[in-house]
């Protein structure tokens, strides 16, 4: 069972990120310098994926994908240490192996790093709002309506592309996956660290605060 | 519980104004001038998110995020006078507070005014229509399929930004929140007054014909 | 009882062309030429319309708002021929009045008659897909989970802008109501009644064979 | 009822190419050359008609509408080689079928030959993701939360439009057909054995993965 669990996880994110950085390269590639169309395109296909993902896997892993949601999970004691540890390997992995199959399908260099510029005040309090807005929708809808977690994930983060100025990554593996490549989705390595604390430390103030809002026992 | 609700419908409005006003200012800075793209991002974004908080919050607070929908469960005797009154306390304060997360977010000077005028006869009507449709699926989802009100007032906004000539405000707070802000989703302050009045009052005319339509007791 | 269907029927055609004309309209005047998105924002407005109208009103008076539905239940006797014709005067009238709040939204003449030319075997051809598919979600959705009826023809109509040549008018009281503006979603009034003999024809033909596929005693 | 079986995987499959061939067609002549705006249309047209197509006729046929699937099915002896073979025949016929329907309603010659190359390790890697992904949220679907199908591949091929080069074919019967075009959507006759070949390999490998992943018996 741990073994499927693990793959769930590697093979969901690689999934993910696919769905980012494709629809990244292919919605610029096609928007002719509209900017705006390309980021509609990139909301829409990842909302898409994350619907597919975390349905078909959910009943596996838990469909987390996410580390700073296996972080919360461990602060809930609802995973053990050990458990969220091989988690979390396996969703750096299974992201940076997405990445390298769009630069394939795409005949890109499999191997790239990011020149896109993400730092300074306006993005980090973007990625705070961002992720402490992704546990908002996966702890309030695991208490009012667990059923509807898929799509308030996919909802949620197909608006937050929009609504964040940094277009919502909400996520360690998936900054450190698109650091990978110099594509629309892109992030500079060295600044992907800096949207990874602010992501940690959001969830370990968000994950107190939204157990008082829900009632958590 | 007291204490939960207030802050769910401020925490609820507060998200609310991040979504409209925060895609508003990122679609209109992608799109090169083509207001439809960035009118569309907007529309998708806020849908996205009144799903989130109404899915979510709605078993804490009723998701109101909304004077004049707390104005219609008053005269329906479905929420005490002094609870409404805290309600619409939250909810304006919690859209203020909406707006100036997202002007940091977007390295913007928090304390601004709008200079978007939108008045008169056609804005006004449009507001009628706007408000008297949202209470139109409120209620009629609550009497036909309580469970479907998340999914029938996001998409009823989303199409609302489209068919109605003010883009749908048809929300006290909302109106009073973006007179605070001179991007792509404000209103003139002096302008502000005008449409919660019209909303007040379709809200007042609406609640009496929407029972009679949906057979309420 | 029938005084709140004949409402239902009127309110849900009014509430119908107000987003398929008003989202034309203010498509096309913010897609500075760009009609695809002007298409684009009118069929995702129009079926989120659906969506809601179909969910709130299908338990009052079936919410067919359509005279080629009315016609379909009445060939499968679900409907007398009294209510039928009860119905088809509502959707007629109710459609009207929602092209004329329209206009009185967008500060246009209330008035108007369409000059789009809509016309020839390509856009007759059209309308039989559109009708005959329109009848097949209807049914079929009956048939096969009758709560997912919303949805299905709120998606199908959104898609069907697209993939029928004549955008999918389907309904006789709408190319009535259409061809009295003058805006995106006009039809030229003389070309009005072609439309409403092939979705007439179509149903006729549709009926039965959609009786038979769907396994109907 | 094995009539309505057929007729239901030859008409689920002519709809289908109707949504993607129309929706292209009509994209690409409104889009001005923005060709991304012509893909979002496309991809939205296609997801809104698959949800629908799947939700009516899935209770007759199962709703393949793909050889690729019915092959899957076969694999799993779900299905049995004659049935299939019936099936594989019918959705043939109907995405040709369905291709000439859409070349009638846009005034376009019905008999074409498509000139648009898709080919090359790109296209045919893209090709295997989008197969395997497909497969993986139909069977995945199945395993977790089987009224969720419909839903899953509409969203899954929406996004699948984006983030695979290949904008996702995912299906022998529709390669065929849509080498029968020279619009939008068409592919060069000569490479959709390339597309085919590939589709089928990806199946034969998958489905063994995807039974351990669901932790099938």
């Amino acid at each position: 069972m741990i073994a499927r669990q693990i793959v769930a996880e590697a093979l969901g994110t690689a999934l993910l990120l696919i769905s980012v950085v494709g629809s990244g390269i292919m919605g610029e590639s096609l928007a002719g310098g509209n900017t705006a169309i390309a980021l509609l395109a990139n909301a829409i296909a990842t909302g898409c994926m994350l619907y597919a993902i975390i349905t078909v896997l959910g009943p596996i892993s838990g469909a987390h994908f996410n580390p700073a949601v296996t972080l919360a999970f461990l602060m809930r004691w609802e995973i053990t240490p050990k458990l969220a540890l091989a988690y979390v390997a396996a969703q750096v992995a299974g992201g940076i192996l997405g990445v390298w199959i769009t630069h394939l399908m795409f005949d890109l260099p499999l191997l790239q790093l990011s020149t896109t510029a993400r730092a300074g005040i306006g993005q980090w309090s973007a990625e705070a709002v961002a992720m402490f807005g992704l546990l908002f929708v996966i702890f309030g809808g695991l208490a009012a309506r667990a059923d509807s977690v898929p799509t308030l994930v996919a909802l949620y983060i197909t608006g937050a592309y929009w609504f964040t100025a940094s277009t919502s990554f909400a996520n360690p593996a998936v900054s450190i996956a698109r650091s990978l490549t110099d594509t629309f989705a892109g992030i500079l390595p060295s600044h992907a660290p800096g949207f990874i604390v602010v992501q940690l430390l959001t969830t370990l103030i968000a994950i107190p605060l939204l157990g008082w809002l829900f009632g958590r026992k």
